[in-house]
């Protein structure tokens, strides 16, 4: 199949080229891309140097390459624009609109985006991810009355990640409490839990997926097998239901998705953002 | 001051959209934006009540609203150009050279970016961020020989968060040891991370900046004395040049620069992308 690179240039980190191409990108399913990151790029000289490398995987693909970039300066914007492949810059395009609206000239200054232009911002990521790894799987801190929200669930339904990414991602404080064998049985949350309540959110996943991640973990045993897995997911359900417990479907989608439904459907703030 | 809203509209999760939306409002640092993020507007009657929530605030404030949005749905785009405030779509400026490009149509499906089109780049995240957890802070797993990268650092000079970020978004197998007293005072380092020499990266931060980390989680005592904090920094240091250990400067960047930082030196390839 005909190949393709793709770069992602940047005068800083490159978070944002990548994210707006990859948006873009998967609405081209069916095509075949290779994707290079180039960050730091800024000054003329590197500039240039990623000018050549964009030529030279050109000459080596049998199509042109795409580069999605975001150059605060005019001038390094000026030299990535006469690579030889399709050029697209947020800030060519963005800025003078926002200009205009904002009766203000922009900085033109790199390096504000995802540098630490905040330090408050960045305690606030570094603090909120302490606490989730504190108040990850009913951790010993249980400073519950601090959490933003508390996902519920039974193992490997996805709580973890998704409250790191909470924290990385948002500054937002999520603990995690896991449904075991005594919750699922009894049909009842601890008390440190109820006195939470309006916290609490859960995370389902359909049993077939959930045996697969498992299976990852430990092939063997009761862990993954069809009937301990189809237990714990009834039991988990149901006590969602009997305590009116909001609560989301992973088997389909992704941590970003996962942590927007719970933002979402919760109204919690987000105390920092991408 | 004068206030205005910022919405960040899209179809799915609203990261891209807020990540383009931030790296362009950083470039007006001067302005006070409040932030309303708008997730999952995938049918006309929600692109309509999003209308109407964009009227609402520009009737709040005394400036009309700033509206960043990811709609794939050119009739979801078409009802939300409609607002009262600046609108800015991504797919509406970037789409279509790209499908000349392409010399394809787009899909026009909402969901692709981060939904979870793939199980595999779910699953590679997820087990990214396990391994992150089992390998934090010289953990017990140790699993070095499967690191992309071992990240050396004193106490609290950010390898968690960075560890964790990596593992997220990238997919990266990123293991941290801290560096204690005993590697400190002796120069040297344990054989299982010299027998990974290659893999071994170091963060650094300035003394007055790591005492406020530290002071933040105990304020008294050694741990965050202005004479511990200098010690430990300088053997570090002294370290990192003994054995040539590549390394970068927390003290000013955020997680998303040092993690870029670390790819961009070592040359790890992402498993993932955001």
């Amino acid at each position: 199949m005909n190949e393709r690179t793709v770069f992602f240039i940047s005068d800083q980190t490159g978070v944002t080229a990548e994210t707006l191409g990859h948006s873009l990108l998967t609405q081209f399913a069916s095509q075949n891309f290779r994707q290079v990151t180039l960050p730091f790029i800024d000054t003329e000289d590197k500039a240039r140097e990623a000018v050549q490398r964009i030529a030279e995987a050109g000459a080596g693909d049998t199509l042109r390459p795409i580069v999605f970039s975001t150059l605060v300066q005019d001038e390094l914007r000026a030299i990535v624009r006469q690579c030889d492949g399709l050029h697209l810059d947020v800030f060519d395009v963005f800025l003078e609109p926002l200009e205009v609206e904002l009766q203000q000239k922009s900085t033109h200054e790199p390096g504000r985006a995802h540098g630490m232009s905040d330090i408050d911002r960045y305690m606030k990521r570094i603090e909120a991810t302490n606490f989730a790894l504190a108040n990850d799987d009913g951790g010993v801190s249980r400073n519950y009355d601090m959490a933003d929200v508390i996902l519920l669930g039974v193992s490997r339904s996805g709580k973890t990640p998704t409250c790191l990414y909470l924290a990385l991602q948002y500054g937002v404080y999520a603990a995690n409490y896991p449904l075991t064998d005594e919750e699922l049985e009894d049909g009842n949350l601890p008390d440190f839990l109820m006195q939470q309540k309006e916290k609490l959110f859960g995370l389902t996943i359909a049993p077939e997926r959930l045996r697969q991640v498992r299976k990852e973990r430990r092939p063997l045993g009761k862990y993954s097998s069809a009937q301990q897995v189809r237990f714990e997911l009834r039991e988990a359900e149901k006590l969602f239901r009997r305590f009116s417990i909001p609560n989301v479907d992973t088997t389909e989608i992704s941590i970003e998705e996962i942590s927007s439904r719970i933002l979402d459907s919760t109204g919690v703030e987000r105390r920092v953002r991408p």
